[in-house]
């Protein structure tokens, strides 16, 4: 049915190639690129078949991923690189004429704000090109987003409050690590928290707000109020939504090793000279952290991830809880990663199959709530992340 | 009197520098040389006066070393840069006829093992050449040996139990630093305890005991049994005691964030690729934290260190406590530098005045418990680190 080049060859890499490979009705042609070919040609080799094709790219070289799209001509670039390459793939996809998927807002180097506006302001180019952008579509941002679609479209006539709520009550057996790039994920967690109320924008310290839910199957988790980037967009397609807030569990040594990484100074973003070189922090950090790709192996326990909504349906208040629960071993089973980057690969190939099939596709910059969620939770159900419905429960909201 | 060289621009080399130009009728003549000379010119602008030439020269580079000592032409080299650099100043030393004195023992860089063997392994060279080395002048090493040594002379027949306890119970105002090297002292701390013990050396996990000491003017604080250098020399040069132990405080804070750092491998002393760099974590992360040197501006509160000693004084069993507590405001107000670099630069400067007033001058290598201590101690009384002696308390030994 189509053509589509990867980029990126980290966890969520892996698992995006996986699935594809194992869908050939959708993806007929796979092609793997990322900065270290050897990486693209490992994970080729073991999903087998010859299925995979691999090239090497560095996502920050405009000129390079336009050399690499007109010469494999996709039909769908899926972006699994780092978020600070959003736009020079993006605009490599509006000269090459190709559309553009990916699962996480751009972020400029030397701040750490999750906004979509960088990402938002090509929406004309992409619309005069007759190209179709599909912004943030892993798990979080990306599935949430649908669970809210979904719930605004079957479930409610007015959406009031909404909790995003996202558990990670895995336990890999290490002292610390991050279960996604640990760049990202530092400058996710440790930025002041933000949540939406009554038309503005409401901050918090960082971790200030923090309570235990309880998760299904799980049990209460100690959970944290942060800012996630699909709020921003949420606020804006459901504008009925009274408040918005994400919460995420932490436990207490993860939070302690994040408050000492900053206080020593390795959180910061900000070049610091040594030996005559100007070296990052952060992403010297990330070199002596485990890689979030191997953690796998030895994770045993459940991700919980889904949206608590309160609202109004034919006149009545109403509750409804939906959610997907992950388990580590049977995503590292299936995929050889954890379920961190299974969460995020799966509607990413998804996401991609929606556009491959025609349903998602039109000229424009797209968040996933703007397209039909019907079509992409019933293969969501299919690919290994069911989804569970849970009607008129008290949900601590 | 004599003309020294010192080697090393951190707190200590300032603190020796200072206190060093205040007593001209002894340094005569003072140069300041390490890698960055801006550094030393720093230094010398401050105290002022002219007393204090500058030099450039790279302590790791015998040749570089050979030349200044040469061109310079020094009574005794005061060599207060890193541990690292001890043999190759030793071996410069050799080369151009001049003493040496130091306030640390040799640590290669790739293991941390704080033995003396490497320097002592110098002996035969030093004593052929007529030349005296004088190891460990500061004030742990140093001063606690010399407090041994007064105590075996005046005050017992026998030492029986040592515990050297070393509080520092200031407070410098920031979430993390550490008071010297952040790599000496981490890897210092972080490795497993020893002690002696009848005739043998007893190893215990890192900080595995601990318990509440009570410091003169300052109250009881958590003590850790660590390892520290002069351990070994002293039960070499005082057969008979039984025990030797050395006790340090942390806080809660500060052992957190050590945990933390070792978790994440920042104390790490083997290369990690970095862009195409092998870059050792704990030199990086030197690079990252406060700068011991700079920490003096709001350091409140003392150090104590002493010597708690029990043995047998005319066949009775006697018990003794010989201490210094140093003050950090005093201390940067007379020298820019907190209490912990000027603890170690006083005693570094008083054991050169000693060797130049031919107190200490005998050829061969040595503790500093290897000579008289009294007309140290004496001076020690009238350079800023007043000492007290206590006979016959409780000394929870």
């Amino acid at each position: 049915m189509g053509k589509v080049l990867i980029i990126g060859a980290g966890g969520v890499g892996t698992v995006v190639a996986h699935k594809m490979a194992s869908i050939p009705e959708v993806f007929s042609e796979i092609m793997l690129a990322s900065r270290t070919k050897s990486k693209c040609d490992a994970i080729a080799e073991k999903i087998g078949g010859n299925r995979i094709q691999t090239a090497q790219v560095d996502a920050d070289n405009v000129p390079e991923l336009i050399e690499l799209i007109n010469s494999y001509k996709p039909d769908l670039v899926v972006n699994v690189a780092l978020p600070y390459q959003d736009l020079t793939i993006m605009d490599a996809c509006l000269e090459t004429g190709v559309s553009y998927l990916d699962t996480a807002n751009y972020e400029p180097k030397e701040e750490a704000k999750f906004e979509y506006k960088w990402q938002w302001a090509y929406q004309e180019k992409f619309k005069e090109a007759g190209l179709t952008a599909i912004l943030g579509c892993g798990f979080d941002p990306g599935v949430t987003s649908i669970f809210t679609a979904y719930a605004a479209k079957h479930h409610f006539d007015e959406l009031h409050y909404l909790d995003i709520v996202d558990c990670n009550a895995g336990d890999h057996g290490k002292p610390f690590a991050t279960n996604f790039n640990p760049e990202i994920n530092i400058r996710e967690v440790t930025q002041k928290g933000k949540y939406w109320e009554n038309g503005a924008w409401k901050l918090t310290e960082p971790h200030e707000i923090h309570k235990p839910l309880n998760y299904p199957e799980i049990g209460p988790k100690e959970s944290y109020l942060i800012y996630h980037e699909e709020l921003e967009s949420l606020v804006k397609n459901f504008p009925t939504l009274k408040r918005a807030r994400f919460w995420m569990t932490f436990g207490q040594e993860y939070l302690t090793h994040l408050r000492v990484i900053q206080n020593i100074g390795m959180a910061g973003i900000e070049p610091v000279q040594f030996k005559g070189m100007d070296i990052i922090p952060i992403e010297f950090l990330k070199a002596v952290l485990p890689n979030p790709g191997d953690l796998g192996e030895n994770y045993k326990g459940q991700t919980s991830i889904g949206c608590r909504i309160k609202g109004l349906k034919d006149g009545k208040e109403k509750t409804y809880y939906i959610y997907n629960n992950c388990d580590h071993e049977d995503a590292y089973k299936e995929t050889g990663t954890q379920a961190v980057s299974y969460t995020t690969g799966v509607p990413a190939t998804i996401g991609a199959m929606m556009f491959l099939k025609g349903l998602w596709k039109q000229p424009g910059v797209f968040n996933v709530e703007e397209f039909n969620p019907d079509p992409f939770l019933e293969e969501l159900n299919q690919r290994g992340l069911p989804w569970h419905e849970l009607h008129d429960v008290d949900l601590e909201l």
